[in-house]
């Protein structure tokens, strides 16, 4: 076991998902936790997860079910971490740690951060990683293995709070990176949330183009189909990132407008070369990644 | 086996690759097919084409090995179509009947069209099938089954080449469905060359911001890899079709950029209602071409 002198006596989970579990899991294996208390508002979410050993207790309670816990990790829509926290912060205990998963961070810590006390550590989070699946059933103890997690601290985070969920994140197979919440959500904005955007306006242009009053995407090959796999996430947590990302989310989508103008106006002009190029180019790119 | 009545004596396939080598394998599977004889540039893949069975004879000699065919199944990039056409029109035998792979088809009629003798038939065609492999290791017998293929007979076509072609396509496990080739362009444009060329625009805008110095592509997940797999596709083929192809893809560039722009505005100006529609449309549009 990875960092056996790291142990978190009680963790309360609220929202006991694939990133809420898959952390559990993660940390059980490493025999990093003790109790693990799993907190949400769906009942036979949270009996599944007790059966599948993710948890040892359930609650719906999120103020009971946080109450004594050594850190609170928040696994909430994005919309709900503000109130979760404005619930749970007053009766958690001295030298709690609260940290969450969130997509997006700077409107996180604006709504967070005026609730905390000073007894009480808030240690912005978002571990990058995540399947098309959901729920409890979804969770697997080596989702995070490998995968970037970033965390934004801020002035007022305590250098022990951001120790431990540094060494949490790494304990559960994570590597993490500490920076700016700005610039995570500038990072985030560039490749998951513009990536969406094009796939969702995709799909739309595509799917509604009744010119031949048929069902285009009936002629679809395998390509459209895996291109377009992410225009079929949850609308409502997308809704919630492009409401609480908007300025570098417009950012992104403007610097992809450029391009997709200039390689139309290059198909336009039958430019040969320069389209060439920019296939390239972008072919490269996307190599290296692999 | 099915369609048993129906046989080709000899067939002559230029460019054997995934595509040209599939419907061999295909055809012979279906014991459909008498000689094949496989013609290309580079002898190391007619080589190999031979030696996995995929054809029977080779040639590098696109006149000798077309001469005694009774169909000619063209499958090289795009924009050699012409050229080979016109390479082996004078010298087919009386009754013969070439037939092509084209992603676009209307540039490709008004290039061969012209070449055509009153004894040999042109059934322009495209099946709408295809992975990131290329080259005879790549082809498989099953690749067309279930898929479609496009037809778009011109004036000209003959019905008896027009039906041994669509027998042919059956043959090989694809649903032949026959359109006006400006249709077929305007659909792929929609289905397949927009995508594309919204992939690429999306690794050039993305892999080249460089606001921290750093190569952001790096913090990308599972999602941004499928979501830009076709961004690896090859250039220059890519090129061509963007070359033949401008006017559908112009008009489809120009409705996605629409689509996009009215997501923008909702961005900014935090409409969550309509944000929710947008990507609950899309999902439902995705959702049912599972």
């Amino acid at each position: 076991m990875t960092n056996t002198d790291f142990f978190i006596p009680r963790l309360a989970i609220v929202g006991v998902g694939l990133i809420g579990g898959s952390l559990a899991l993660a940390l059980r294996q490493a025999g990093a936790v003790g109790e693990v208390i799993g907190i949400g508002r769906g009942l036979a979410n949270l009996e599944k997860a007790l059966e599948l050993g993710i948890v040892d207790e359930i609650t719906q309670d999120v103020v009971a079910g946080t109450r004594e816990a050594d850190v609170v990790f928040l696994a909430t829509p994005v919309c709900k971490l503000g109130e979760v926290a404005a619930a749970i912060i007053p009766s958690l205990k001295d030298g709690a740690v609260v940290t969450d998963g969130g997509s997006v961070k700077a409107s996180v810590i604006a709504e967070i951060e005026p609730l905390l006390r000073p007894e009480v550590s808030f240690v912005p989070g978002h571990p990058i990683a995540g399947t098309e699946q959901s729920g409890a059933e979804a969770a697997f103890a080596s989702l995070y293995r490998n995968r970037r997690c970033i965390l934004t601290p801020t002035a007022r985070t305590s250098g022990e709070a951001l120790e431990l969920v540094q060494r949490m994140w790494q304990t559960s197979g994570s590597e993490v990176v500490v920076m700016e919440a700005e610039k995570h959500d500038r990072i985030l904005a560039a490749i998951s949330h513009l990536p969406h955007m094009v796939a969702y306006s995709l799909v739309n242009a595509v799917g509604s183009y009744d010119r031949y009053e048929e069902n285009i995407l009936e002629y679809s090959a395998g390509g459209f189909r895996d291109f377009t796999r992410i225009a079929s996430s949850d609308p409502s947590m997308w809704r919630d990132i492009a409401l609480t990302n908007p300025e570098a989310l417009i950012e992104m989508m403007e610097r992809f407008e450029c391009f997709f103008a200039e390689l139309k106006e290059d198909v336009r002009s039958g430019k040969g070369e320069r389209l060439y190029e920019f296939f390239q180019r972008s072919k490269e790119l996307r190599d290296n990644i692999l």
